[in-house]
């Protein structure tokens, strides 16, 4: 493959990768559970913090089971997404998330500044998430207590 | 047209789409309605909410008249940008906008928490919004009291 | 070069143009003086303010000393990137900032919404800042009190 060639194909996976994390954002909001877990691959882990995740396809579509009907909506805003490659069907993504929350329950909205952290791999010619760890820089009223910290320098 | 020419030209035309996107926003939040306006096409649709929008570029013209004294500020943040091309010249997208608003009126700053899904299409080698919808997610003291919903699945 | 290899160039040029500008907003949420540092040429400019900036990298840097106490956390959020090149070494950039500070001294979190108008310079083949100048459209609490405005139309 000439050089071309090769740094085109880049350029169509990177705006490939963006797009998984842009679907996944889409379907989070409208509650798509079934989109969501379609984004993963079989043997896949969400980290959501210390003792909040999933291992695995199944495990995490049951973690998505409650979405319905403990937000009343949410919105999902990620950039910032820096993507580096690791041989031609792997990637180290990073991004910037602003998440809003709206409860079912009577408490207040919630933000949350955090990154995500993901490993991206090519499966039968579709990128999907391998990994994605949420980190929380921050967050204002959110339901979970305790996120994974970025660990920002002293 | 080669593949390479093809491929090349698809990503030439994101990220221009991208752009429009962009533009609009700092049109939009420096207060210019000319500079506005031209980002359509004469027989654009614009819809905000179920009874607020306007068809045509002159109507749509009119609903920016207000902005520069009714807001003292505005910023709009689009991210999560996702492109599907229906043939060369036009091209569906979706997007995400976090909108804050600062009132000259006395009530408090607003925020939007949206979706954006366009149609753009590509006049004498420029891409226009034809089609520009904002659904709602959820807002918090907006002034505007019913959005298009986003369909979230229940 | 042919149209070919100059337009693959460019789009490699903006991909690698935002990267820097998510690897600043990376390293001041995660307090790395030295990594921000590196980002900006010898003789760089950076304007926050009509009176605060710093002329020079060394200034710059003592610009930094301060964010690991004074902030608990920050988390900055850039989007709506707009890339105009003047000649094939230096670009003009534009793009948005939602920046949110949560800070040491008991004092409400705040929120900024601004602009980033930076001058990039290639140099030894990597993109840096020559200038960067952040404009306030509006803020929350913020503890800069006197930003650079954006030039909004009357």
């Amino acid at each position: 493959m000439s050089s071309i060639e090769s740094l085109l194909q880049r350029m169509v996976d990177e705006e490939a990768i963006r797009r998984v994390l842009f679907d996944y954002t889409f379907h989070l909001d409208m509650n798509h559970p079934d989109e969501l877990v379609n984004l993963f691959v079989d043997d896949c882990e969400v980290v959501y913090g210390p003792n909040f995740g999933a291992v695995g396809r199944e495990a995490y579509a049951k973690t998505l089971l409650g979405i319905g009907t403990y937000f009343v909506c949410t919105s999902h805003h990620v950039s910032n997404v820096v993507i580096d490659f690791v041989g031609q069907d792997e990637a180290r993504v990073r991004s910037v998330v602003l998440a809003w929350h709206r409860y079912t329950r009577e408490r207040p909205d919630s933000t949350l500044y955090g990154q995500y952290h993901d490993i991206m791999v090519r499966v039968n010619g579709q990128w999907k998430f391998k990994r994605r760890e949420l980190r929380t820089s921050g967050a204002k009223d959110f339901h979970v207590k305790e996120g994974v910290p970025i660990g920002r320098a002293g």
